[in-house]
């Protein structure tokens, strides 16, 4: 056969990488990698962590050059370069440095920063998503306690906020809707918040830009909600969208938000012709529908497929959970599958308060743990994990989990490995799936479903008067102890819920109520803690 | 229905926790538990920590006591009670304290302690199983660099060694097989013996115990292999057996390690007898035969399921994969599933040394992961991990895999959650799953078969020359870049391995040769490095 051409458009993480597998499955073909920008492939989920001094030079963040691509996997790499058009029936790519013919085609072009009309132009703005970006950033804030103004309360909003708080700077944080983290419940982007407003970030939720003061092309402060706040620099990271025109232009396919359309091979409607990086949309896992995640471990996955397949190997693509985590001052968050929403129509919430090592141990801290599964066949399908330690190991076993369409009950069983430094006897893990077994036998209220309770439902508070005294509910008191002797009235009710203050004993009143005949006993997952932190 | 009485034999973990359980299965049952100890619920895996200091008071281990499981579950707890015999007719159990009817008994009276004869009888001697164990032993180590000797080098003699070391004290760790944690390969074992060393521990395997010097009751020597090793303390780690005769004497199956037999419900042979602790065997989830793990987790799974079924439940208990982690200076050792021998006829393996997040991103660690797979199914079967960080994490995530009997290719392409303060990209369990998945193009050798080949198969090195220099390997050496140029001599040839360092270039070494038309092509699964750790 004659030596295959393969040209990679796009730098950063995905198109090198689809230029490595490429090379590791086609050892004679003629690769080509053409880039914008100097970098080859440097870390962009790494940037903010210079901001912050946790990685102390932007030189590491650039490890693998052009000169490892050229030397290592035989890489023609083209930096500096603008891709113009692609031609799809001559199968030629047109760039600022002439023309290239290609048998396969890898696009891997990723996305944009979108920036807001009214701050754009300004000499002291910057996107935070390149290294000229961290160099002009780093350069603005040299003096420590800067005044910084942060537009967009996304991941990489808050990672912005936390590193540039950590380092001292006088942070902003700027967002339009009523929440942070759009991707997470309502309980945990008002827990980013608070846990953001304690390393200091001013956060600004819901929040108006309504006029900027400008000397000469620098913004010297912002009008928000009517509030005057200077500012040295202002960071832009209020979302991306995909660079796809060139791709459209030829006659590519595109999703409605604008990303490209693949099949499972990462290939798209022209011939020859694969995507990958965080252009693209993936097929989720649970709803079985396209979903853009722009998340760097996507777009890694579909390099690896999109640089096989382009050198004519047959690798498929999995599909995507959605996986994300992110910090936020001492707090994690991290969420996996479907949370929220009602693409499953039965879909169940259970709540754990865990901790990530045995209470005993140094490090331990509290976890909570949300897992959504489907009421009709058990499995998990999603799962928001929250705490100051441990949480990353959770999200993963739980992705993992719904990756092997684990039932409720089977992850109460997991087998994972427990000595004190490590975790708890009964892990988190193995709680919650306890908890979610368990509305098989009595119902688990979500605080949301207890707000919008038939005025025929009966809610009993089981916890102590002390407990009572302390957060106060209206609510008919009831002692566990003496729910015997309710049984006619229970027998009578049509539905009873139970309260109380985690969610144990409601458990347990709501069993004893079932057994004596109930027909319908329930209780709150979670107890009244969950209610209090969903705020309504 | 009349009220069921329950009686539960047994204290520290399962015992307490299936009475719970029970609890929470029938809240009208009367319960009792019987414990011949003081504390009721006490954290035997916690007992190491109080003597390296990082749990500040053995108070903090004891945090269940009798009036916990009394007042809150309702538990009739007699403590200081021995068990005397069980009468399966009359359902009638005989203690010190009189006798005690039951519809349901749950048998969990652990395992004791093995001691060496050679030893028995010091009065500076102990077991650390136990609170006054603990009591004893730091009374004994008041000079914080007291000579303290351990015997036995399983679980809790590392965990022991290791926290004493931590403490200052002069360990000695003396084991008669020649490597420790068997439950490890040899290679873990190796570096866990290399990284106690690292912290002072002098650790003698293979040793025999010939003599010991004794000065009234007390041991204030022994001799190791002719060394004379002058002690304050013996600390007895040498294994436990379970605690099963009075079960046995009452006409109890037993399996031949004299653990109890179980069903899925934990129920015995004995009618109304349901069985937990770490005197049962579980189901391995692979090899489908009975193990006993002596894991405190799969205790607290049985004694859940043994509670709630003697309370009328109907739990099932999972099968175990043996998963276990543990501490040894620096660096953390973990394993699940089967990582060794042939109850899996095609077991394969793979291996990959990754980072334990960027590497640029401060904590980032080298961490090691041998991947097992039945080459048949592809499916995951074991896996074996080492690092000093997030060591816990990557098992449990594998663990979690191989309950859902996940096949290589889906680990390959796990959806984990990444930032760089938590992992790294393309996760090293992503990559062992590419690696393992890789192995059905060309052949992924071990090791141990790379020294039993047969004399027609060719070794081709293709390291650098600084690399072969570094750590030299009797091989003809090739380079990747001139490997098409001996096509001739690979079609030839019967079978082939490459050799590179970390395994990578092998790799790709051998899917050129199978491209040019060897047969048999095969490389060196995770290299030399492999190799060399090896030791053969």
């Amino acid at each position: 056969m004659a030596q295959r051409k393969i040209v990679v458009l796009g730098g950063a993480l995905a198109g090198p990488w689809a230029a490595a597998r490429a090379r590791e499955t086609d050892d004679r073909a003629k690769i080509t990698l053409v880039t914008r920008g100097r970098a080859v492939s440097y870390a962009v989920g790494g940037l903010p962590y210079f901001l912050s001094r946790e990685v102390s030079e932007p030189g590491e963040l650039n490890k693998q050059r052009a000169a490892f691509f050229r030397n290592y996997y035989g890489v023609d790499v083209q930096t500096g370069v603008d891709v113009k058009g692609i031609d799809p029936e001559k199968r030629r790519v047109s760039t600022s440095a002439g023309s290239l013919s290609y048998d396969a085609l890898v696009y891997a072009l990723g996305a944009r920063s979108l920036v807001p009309e009214i701050v754009s132009g300004a000499s002291n703005l910057s996107t935070l998503r390149t290294l000229p970006d961290l160099k002009k950033i780093d350069r603005l804030i040299k003096r420590k306690d800067a005044a910084v103004t942060i537009i967009g309360g996304g991941y990489y909003g808050v990672e912005a906020a936390d590193c540039l708080a950590r380092r001292g700077c006088r942070v902003t944080l700027v967002e339009k809707s009523p929440l942070l983290l759009s991707d997470f419940s309502p309980d945990a982007s008002r827990l980013a918040a608070e846990a953001l407003r304690k390393i200091g970030v001013d956060v600004r939720n819901g929040a108006t830009i309504e006029a900027v003061k400008r000397k000469g092309r620098a913004i010297t402060a912002l009008n928000i909600d009517g509030d005057h706040v200077a500012t040295k620099l202002v960071v832009v990271t209020s979302g991306v969208t995909p660079r796809t025109e060139i791709f459209s232009e030829a006659g590519g396919r595109l999703h409605r938000d604008g990303t490209i359309k693949v099949d499972d091979r990462c290939e798209t409607n022209l011939p020859g012709v694969f995507a990958t990086s965080i252009c693209v949309s993936h097929k989720h896992a649970v709803t079985k529908k396209p979903i853009w995640t722009a998340q760097a471990a996507d777009a890694d996955k579909s390099a690896q497929v999109a640089g096989e397949n382009a050198a004519g190997g047959s690798a498929k693509l999995a599909p995507t959970l959605g996986t994300s985590i992110v910090r936020a001052g001492s707090l994690t968050l991290a969420r996996t599958g479907l949370t929220r929403g009602d693409a499953v129509r039965e879909r169940e919430t259970a709540r754990v308060y865990g901790r990530s090592r045995d209470d005993f141990f140094p490090g331990s801290a509290e976890l909570t743990i949300t897992l959504s599964f489907d009421g009709r066949t058990r499995r998990v399908i999603g799962a928001e994990v929250l705490g100051e330690d441990g949480v990353d190991k959770r999200i993963d076993v739980l992705a993992t989990a719904i990756t092997g369409k684990l039932k409720v009950d089977q992850v109460a069983q997991l087998d994972l490995a427990y000595s004190p430094p490590y975790g708890t006897v009964r892990d988190p893990i193995n709680a919650v799936g306890t908890i979610a077994r368990q509305s098989e036998d009595v119902r688990a209220w979500a605080p949301v479903e207890l707000m919008i309770k038939t005025s025929d439902t009966l809610v009993w508070d089981v916890r102590t008067p002390k407990q009572r005294k302390a957060h106060p509910f209206a609510a008919t008191a009831v002692s566990l102890k003496k729910l015997r002797e309710k049984k006619r009235e229970l027998k009578k009710a049509k539905m009873v819920v139970f309260l109380s203050e985690d969610g144990r004993e409601g458990y347990l009143a709501a069993r004893i109520a079932k057994g004596l005949g109930c027909p319908d006993a329930g209780y709150l997952s979670g107890g009244l803690r969950a209610w209090r932190e969903a705020e309504f």
